[in-house]
């Protein structure tokens, strides 16, 4: 991979470099009721709806796109199919690249030209949900959080349960409830058994607030019902891009409704996804092997880029009430056991239909030490030891705490391939009951 | 409830009779490619669309939302509000009741002389699904269905999770294989045990294809994220109105991959709902009290008709390829042990938003006796008991079953407030993998 420089300027640690130019749905302060589609390019968005338009000659292929530009979603980009969306990066690449020449020359010139005009700080805009989202899945192919997981609930030696290692374990979230980064999160009221070994509920603000680090991946390609996307075509044409996601979750109330049908309550209250969506084109240098369980795979589940994870590099920082800020965790999505076109693949076996902009999330990811624990879940051994936060302690999340999560690939020589933040900010409950 | 009767003809057993007035979305043999709204009276529909806009001295209430008619969903009229959509089901009786006079007595005259061309035979419609459905939720709040399924996965005595009677558990459904009545089930593919005992599970075809006798429940009004819907508001507000609904299961796909986060492939692969949506104002007569668990409910749950069920009476018949039917389900929903306002109150203390249209399901519906069970599940103790259906041996369903529900409340004299059927048939899978 060649390095490659961009005429707009941008610190090498960017996460938005040329390499990157990830799609995202903003509306800009002179017009805040107008959502579009945009790309990232250092600390500027360009609006593809207004550049689609503009008599800066203009590819072809990006003019002919220009009304689903203008859509607030990126459900319409997405349902261009893969080949199609990724000419219109590649296009945007020569167009925004330094190189002497190329193609899209006159195109370059003419956008170089009117950069004042077409690229908008990021200070001036706001990102908006990226996809309208049908149907949300869960999975939970974290293997490390798994094990730390089932060790805190079952014991040593009974951390995965039979299937794990066979198949993409998941359930079906909920879609309502998925909001851009930057969204505040209003502490959930629920059912909770108050004291150990207590039987009866009461219905009380969560006590065990917590985050989970995870990757949501966007599907591009829809399939008719009854019929099965294999693994190929889902890494081929079935995914559009990544977003980094917190699958907040109320770990009390998740011990009582749990058993026998996964979480509930404990999940649907809020879900953030960050609103740069990073291209499977954009990642896929990046693809590593996932994790390896001990066990021959079924064949619809077998591939070879298929199967591999992008290595991203993955923090989580909390920010107290009082602005002090602390890392709390450092781990890498290599610590998955399973791809999302593996998890497209299963997800569809039985002939399950997916519409565009459909979300799927990998589930927490953690290493194996304790600095790497993608949840405070894991990090306070399920709430029993105190931990310290920016000089705070705290077993779970506080209100005001801000839960920042960050993701990048690559290196600052070829550019980085970054996500931005996911955050979001715990806030009091308000609702009074009755 | 003093009888009224229609100037519209049918059978005193007819389930749409003008105590029902239920809506749908129909397109007609004549015009295949248009959607919109209807309501259903004896065997024929109106079409809202095409009568709302006509010279039939129609009321402005019904003339005002013409272009919410000419919708493809119902979603549009039901975001009108109850008050608004009770409003129109009201007028709607009052223009097709035979009462000598009335508000509208010119629009129902107008209607009456123009009857040839307004009312539509069922026989020249075609049903589609009544909602976008943005999320749909599936409830097990049938008691004695809960029992069953308990008793044969962990015997006697342990029948109930200790959370079953505090509060409807539940879990979150895929909305995309929502289907109509009518829409053939393609039998699902997916990982299963194939003998007991054994740890290596292979991709097969399912052999335990079930189906599960449940109602749904469409939303009418939607709340923003962080904002509960009390009982009350559920009850006066929340809910548009009740169809049958089928939850196709595979229970060998379930029963590998449900621990530890619930159903997924099980029952992603489709949902059968009937095509008529029977309005809470016409179950409102038939309610009786739920089921009651032994415990206090917390407060939010409490309700007086907020926690009463519809009487329905449910059947399920299934049709061999030879042919032949059987019924082989005779319950009610009176083994419910929540109602939908209490589900929807549940499910939103927490904060969880709902869109209109999202969709709550009941959970299988089964009595205490064998022939009032809701799956093949429980009537074939697991699927280890042979049972004869139409003259077949059967411990689940083979391909080109039919199976067919129905559901009917109240009496012939005050007239029927029926759903109609939700049927499908099994298709054999004629996908190939790899």
């Amino acid at each position: 991979m060649a390095p490659r420089k961009s005429w707009v300027q941008y610190e090498p640690d960017s996460h938005f470099s040329l390499a990157n130019i990830p799609f995202g749905i903003i509306s800009t302060t002179d017009q805040p009721d107008t959502r579009s589609v945009a790309i990232a390019i250092g600390d500027y968005a360009l609006n593809l709806a207004t550049y689609s338009t503009s008599s800066l000659n203009v590819p072809s292929a990006i003019q002919a796109l220009s009304s689903t530009f203008a859509q607030p979603t990126l459900n319409a980009f997405a349902a261009q199919g893969r080949s199609k969306t990724s000419e219109i990066r590649r296009i945007l690449q020569e167009i925004l690249t330094d190189e002497p020449s190329n193609e899209h020359a006159s195109a370059k010139a003419a956008a170089r030209s009117a950069k004042s005009d077409i690229l908008i700080p990021f200070s001036s805009i706001t990102l908006h949900i990226p996809f309208s989202i049908g149907d949300y899945t869960d999975f939970y192919v974290g293997l490390h959080h798994a094990m730390n997981c089932g060790r805190l609930m079952r014991g040593p030696g009974q951390e995965l349960q039979p299937n794990y290692l066979h198949l993409p374990v998941g359930y079906h979230g909920r879609a309502s409830s998925v909001v851009v980064s930057g969204t505040g999160i209003s502490r959930p009221r629920g059912q909770i058994l108050t004291a150990p070994g207590a039987s009866e509920p009461v219905l009380d603000l969560c006590r065990k607030l917590d985050f989970e680090l995870e990757l949501g991946c966007f599907v591009a390609k829809a399939n008719e019902m009854g019929t099965p996307v294999g693994v190929k075509r889902a890494f081929e044409e079935g995914l559009f891009g990544v977003v980094l996601m917190n699958d907040w979750s109320a770990r009390d109330i998740q011990t009582w409704e749990m058993v026998p049908l996964g979480p509930f309550n404990a999940k649907n209250f809020g879900t953030s996804v960050s609103g740069w969506v990073v291209t499977m084109d954009a990642l896929e240098p990046f693809l590593v092997p996932a994790l390896q369980g001990d066990r021959p795979l079924l064949d619809y589940l077998q591939g070879d880029k298929e199967s591999m994870v992008p290595d991203i590099k993955l923090d989580v920082t909390i920010e107290t009430p009082a602005g002090t800020r602390q890392k709390v965790t450092n781990t890498t999505s290599r610590n998955l056991l399973f791809s999302f076109p593996q998890m497209l693949a299963h997800h569809t076996v039985g002939g399950c239909p997916f519409n565009t902009g459909d979300l799927l999330g990998s589930g927490t990811i953690s290493g194996t030490e304790r600095g790497s624990f993608g949840s405070l879940f894991e990090q306070t051994d399920g709430g029993k030891s105190m931990i310290t936060i920016a000089e705070e302690p705290r077993t779970f999340l506080a209100d005001g705490d801000t839960v920042i999560f960050s993701g990048v690939c690559g290196e600052e020589e070829y550019g980085m391939v970054g996500f931005g933040e996911c955050k979001g900010t715990i806030l009091e409950n308000k609702t009074r009951m009755g």
